[in-house]
């Protein structure tokens, strides 16, 4: 599948080097990321609200209640842009100005489809499963159709995308490599600690594999 | 100082016994927090930019180039919302309906100033570094005037606040507690990794205090 084009709106113009429009490197984002940050305007202003998604192909899913603000907004037709942000690591620089993050990040521009038949709404929950925890779909009670009712899928092609990447040290003006303060770069995961088991949970049921040495990383 | 005020924008309407209007615990948030993302309409469309911030008293700071097409659009005072998501677990539950994430998530409305005051800016900035650095404004090469001048720095009021909190297991409907699946939570952690020194650092400078032991964590 070929790469992003930079539109209008996704050209990165501060920091150009930093624009990525490759797509299977914009999809490592996506798929190492677990929050995307969904904003519509209702009523003439912004609105960003933090919700999961999963990813298939070309193709981005959220979902929430059919009642939420959010869904009914966007299943009318509004326009949607969704961010996914990895950070990565501080840049501390021996000046202030150049202060920085190692991230990645993604921008979407699009309008979501709400999707309405039940298998479609089925594969795409599958995608948000599987995105969290491949694997775990088998396993699991799958929706009845009275929940598919209740749940809104929102579908977003992955056409109008950029994505931005910064990583490495600091990089100083010159004459303040001199100064005697420490420099550098503190590395930042997403690090996944020891399942804790529902208080329910019978004891013989034991971890599975998939969730042994969970990781985010996808890199 | 008083608690936010729910207003039309910031009822939690869904769920809403995870609506958090304290005051205080939604600073708590904001502190730990590293990236907000920004939302702001530009061409009748939604655009939403992860940038870092600093918060003093009642009010976020962001920040940016003079040129970026961002800071254009919110200086020129059109409306914002700031939202920032702290990422604390997978909820697993035993069927797909019930999946979750526990997370903190702040979102503030309001319309983002222009500080043009050197001195205001510069207090700004202080709030930034010592946002992610607590003490390390004191040691480094704090901004010129010239970098002052093509810093914009935007000031957003804590005004129209609400935060969500999930915590907790997953709640399953009571039939599928007999199923054969694990269930429970897989805590997440924005975990700092072992600081890497600049390779330009003079082995003689050790790493500051405030940079050992380093931690977001603000519960």
């Amino acid at each position: 599948m070929s790469d992003f084009t930079a539109t209008e709106r996704t050209q990165v113009r501060r920091l150009p080097k930093r624009g990525v429009y490759d797509r299977e490197a914009v999809y490592r984002i996506l798929d190492e990321g677990l929050v995307c940050h969904v904003g519509f305007v209702a009523e003439g202003k912004p609105v960003v609200i933090p919700t999961s998604y999963g990813r298939k192909g070309d193709r981005l899913y959220i979902h929430g209640s059919t009642a939420s603000r959010m869904f009914r907004a966007l299943c009318a037709g509004a326009d949607v842009c969704v961010t996914v942000t990895l950070a990565d690591g501080l840049v501390l620089a021996r000046s202030a100005f150049h202060h920085s993050m190692n991230y990645r990040s993604v921008v979407i521009f699009g309008k979501a489809t709400s999707l309405d038949d039940p298998a479609a709404k089925r594969e795409a929950l599958q995608a948000f499963v599987e995105h969290v925890a491949p694997g775990r779909w088998q396993e699991i009670h799958q929706p009845t159709d009275k929940e598919l009712q209740v749940t809104a899928v929102l579908e977003i092609p992955l056409e109008e995308v950029s994505a931005k990447v910064r990583t490495g040290p600091p990089i100083d003006d010159e004459a303040d490599y001199a100064l005697p303060v420490w420099a550098g770069v503190i590395p930042l995961e997403l690090t996944p600690q020891g399942p804790v088991p529902d208080d329910r949970l019978p004891q013989e049921i034991a971890i599975p594999e998939y969730l042994r040495n969970y990781s985010r990383r996808r890199r």
